[in-house]
């Protein structure tokens, strides 16, 4: 299902990237930074809360807004329950929504909040993501133990908080379009090959988007996934290729782009609620508004498996929703 | 932050209801039930799929529309990672966004999808939520083991999967606004003693919900909160009097009226995503469609602990978003 939006913005972003991602490729473009998965707290938790709360402390500083100006957070994370985002929000005291589409909840959030602003009595909104590597390792990525090999082709979850605000005040970033995907499972069974698993959801939701607006994929400057990782971002192209006939030329996934991949502990490369977010904010938006690229397509992926699902020996479920993002 | 709608219906509804709730005081209204927690499957998991799967059939097809016809699903459960909405999403192929805020996740759908039907290319949403006794107590009542007595006071979760079709032809019941709530913790750490953590939640969404409208408490045929059970239901009334200075009498709790409450196995009552919306839809819309009830005021409350926030020692965040229904 695809929605048009009329003038809906990110009005401005922010990201707290931690361990991996802070001395990558993308060093010196985030908000702020934290070098260890603890950052002074007693848990893993509760310094994802605090860098996740940060994030939105930045982002309101950034547009000099208070916390009361606000008038609805979406807000997702890898965590059973959404702990995270729960207890984020809790200090804030924003009105707040959670979502859990895995990693593609980025971009679901995005669809809600450009549907939430044509409310006349909502002005702005915060869509948030919050990832860390060892509260998704101890959560999420079943049957990992604590140091465990994993093949290569496994991704590595990216540790970052990201928040951008949208508004109906005209920025340099449009949200023009989206679309709500599908869940799709190909049968993929193996929990450490996500990319594999979710790159036909993301093949499937893309060419829905390119049919329901009536384009082909060079409408796009730039077509990017998040995070199918090195393996996946193949499959993808494949797919497109075989099943949908499309020869993609202006396409990478972003997960590939946010370590330094020479590092073999980042293995396929990034993934995680906050991967695509924390690369299209401190990258992508940027160069959107130098004008060196006009029209992109996000397409967010997530796979939709648990622990209790693994153990069940379940395949995984996987979905992916489209955000088209236009430089005016 | 409150919403005003125009021109969103709850056109019809479904409830497929488990053991405990389809032999309860609501007996016979349920549109299907189940008397055992595997109904002929191997895990509660793959039941709580199954049932919840079944109910959007059931939906779908009193409405006399297909799959493809579903512009979008919201959905929420229980479990880690929402595995039953998921797993039910995928079998639907129907575009599917995850929601989670416990058991306040119903009327989170409730505007988010009232939302996304002000767009003009939106039809039909589905606002659906499961759950099933044994898969929470599995994965989300810590530090619960099997059997083990629990205090009195402690709620029994539902077993039933609710879905109901939002759109904007006209129907007999009408969604005029919603409040979507804030995040409140007032230091309760007693995970059984859910309706305590609650009450105030539900009480400043309640009071923010009026003073946005501007009415009083009056203004309501009939006030519901889901689920604070039996204690939290006087917590609230005591709060709403003491805080607010507003004396109830249109008021009552929906985790007190879906079981028998002679059964001492219920505790304080019912709780869960699913315990609101079955009794609303089994109840209370037929009577507003019997023109017995004219408006009510749904105040789902949603406890946002999970096992690891409990076993970490903190205090339980908690909301409710507010929904106004109003007979036409």
């Amino acid at each position: 299902m695809t929605l048009k939006f009329n003038n809906i913005y990110i009005n401005e972003s922010a990201v707290v990237a931690g361990p991996y991602l802070y001395n990558g490729p993308l060093s010196g473009k985030f908000d702020d930074c934290y070098s260890d998965f603890y950052d002074k707290e007693k848990t893993f938790e509760d310094c994802e809360i605090k860098e996740l709360e940060k994030c939105i402390k930045i982002l309101l500083k950034k547009i000099s807004l208070y916390n009361k100006d606000i008038d609805a957070m979406f807000s997702s994370d890898l965590t059973n329950q959404l702990y995270i985002s729960n207890f984020a929000a809790e200090k804030l005291k924003i009105p707040y929504i959670g979502i859990y589409n895995a990693c593609a909840s980025f971009t679901a959030e995005l669809i809600l909040a450009s549907s939430l602003l044509n409310n006349k009595d909502i002005n702005n909104v915060i869509c948030t993501t919050s990832g860390h590597n060892l509260t998704s390792e101890r959560q999420f990525r079943s049957p990992v133990e604590y140091g465990s090999p994993k093949p290569d082709y496994s991704t590595f979850t990216v540790s970052a908080a990201t928040a951008c605000l949208l508004t109906k005040t005209k920025s340099p970033i449009k949200i023009e379009s989206g679309t709500i995907g599908k869940v799709y499972d190909l049968g993929v069974k193996d929990s450490f090959d996500m990319g594999s698993a979710m790159a036909p959801a993301a093949a499937e939701t893309f060419y829905e988007h390119l049919i329901n607006n009536d384009i082909d994929e060079n409408y796009y400057d730039l077509i990017i996934t998040g995070d199918l990782g090195v393996y996946g971002e193949e499959i993808f192209k494949k797919y497109c290729n075989e099943i949908f006939n499309i020869d993609l030329k202006n396409y990478y996934d972003s997960a590939t782009k946010v370590y330094d991949m020479n590092n073999k502990k980042v293995l396929a490369g990034g993934s995680g609620p906050s991967c695509l977010p924390s690369y299209v904010f401190s990258y992508i938006i940027p160069k959107m508004k130098n004008k060196e690229i006009k029209r992109v397509l996000l397409l967010a992926t997530g796979a939709l498996l648990s622990t209790t699902s693994v153990n069940h020996k379940k395949s995984i479920p996987c979905i992916c929703h489209a955000i088209c993002l236009e430089a005016i």
